[in-house]
């Protein structure tokens, strides 16, 4: 796919951790990667600071999704590194999930599942779309993909209402669907508000996979899902603007 | 449609406020409604009030969507009234809607609108959830309806993923969208999940209205929004068991 910058949320672990794994392998890798995370210090950042260690591209920014002074300082610190380019590609990857069902479901975690899963999304793109934007004007005659600029929201296929029938039984996450449910609302608000800008955005189901969140019966290691991403990733084109695509590259319905 | 007992949330203006008057006026008008909202004793209420004194059928109740004590002391004032009977109906109806734009969104209006538009319904139904189960029992022979037990979660046209492109550029209200999003998902899933207890669950979409909400240059009037409505609750079926249905009984993508 070959953008030359790109910011990763949720970097720590899972996908996200796997994506700058991978990334760095890739024939022609990232030039910087700004992989976050809530805490670069701790011990669960290990990995990802061992990764940041071997390979200078990699750059460990400290970033909450859901605290806006967070974000702030995310955006000055990553601003410093990027020497007045622009962000070629920004994947809000960070999410939560949790049990809740229809008749035990509480206010305090619906609230809290959405404002990690669609309000941070909201406010960390609000703050890097300058430099989003910034990338699209330096790639005028690149087509819309992720070498010019775009924006991948995680989502997933627990987020469509149209396949709910099939997943809803399996899956008791009441908070987490409406979340992705909303969240894919806001990448396709975002497409339309954005295309004019240059930037491609899409929503991103990363396959069912092997992670915390995932758990350990998950079909999918997190080495196969993210070898499908990067592969779509760089296939991405304005076909994809404002659409859930997955890791294998089929669209899924709303 | 013939529901005895039926319950609506945010009667004091607007689509709340017709369903009752109209809902007084059928042929076989319900032995109860029960009028929710926030402060009765405001001069906002003066027209439910009036409602109220001259239609004893009508029992107007005080409910907060977002406060859960609130909603705790409505559903024993309910069970009060009554008397040991089911609720055939609940109607989520009271939802805001604010500008927000991709742009310029923030935190504290997207948790608002949602804990408003999808936290209320969903602690509202919860605990009005007995009831319902109980008015399905007692009409173990009629079929899935609202003449047997039914929840109406009042959604929009706008919630709809699928046709955000032909309305966004008009109806610049972001964090309005996502919630209605997440709320037709969270009808999906209490469809999914009540089913087996006989109740019906769909999202509505009363159409483009001249209310407080919907603003003067709306097509509809509510009268005509209203009289729609009434007839869509009569025909519902378990063909709408989870789906979204605007005023005229035609179905809206998700």
């Amino acid at each position: 796919m070959a953008p030359q910058r790109i910011l990763i949320t949720g970097c720590n672990r899972g996908i996200g951790l796997e994506l700058v794994h991978q990334l760095l392998q890739q024939p022609n890798p990232p030039k910087q990667i700004f992989a976050t995370c809530r805490n670069p210090n701790s011990p669960q950042n290990q990995k990802l600071n061992e990764l940041a260690a071997q390979n200078p591209s990699v750059v460990v920014i400290k970033l909450e999704a859901t605290n806006s002074n967070s974000i702030q300082e995310a955006k000055k610190e990553v601003e410093k590194h990027l020497h007045g380019a622009g962000l070629n590609v920004l994947i809000n990857n960070a999410g939560i999930m949790s049990d809740s069902r229809p008749e035990s479901a509480d206010s305090e975690d619906f609230l809290n599942v959405y404002n990690t899963n669609v309000v941070g999304p909201l406010l960390i793109t609000k703050a890097f779309l300058p430099f989003l934007k910034k990338a699209a004007k330096e790639n005028p005659d690149k087509p819309l993909g992720c070498g010019k600029s775009a924006l991948i929201n995680v989502s997933t296929l627990l987020g469509s209402i149209e396949k709910t029938p099939e997943t809803f039984f399996s899956f008791p996450v009441l908070s987490y669907r409406c979340s992705k449910a909303a969240l894919n609302m806001l990448t396709r608000c975002q497409s339309l508000e954005f295309q004019k800008d240059g930037i491609l955005c899409t929503a991103l189901h990363p396959g069912w996979v092997q992670t915390d969140l995932g758990g350990p019966h998950a079909p999918l290691t997190v080495d196969q899902s993210v070898k499908g991403i990067i592969k779509v990733l760089g296939n991405l084109s304005e076909n994809h603007a404002g659409i859930l695509v997955d890791w294998e590259g089929n669209i899924i319905p709303w």
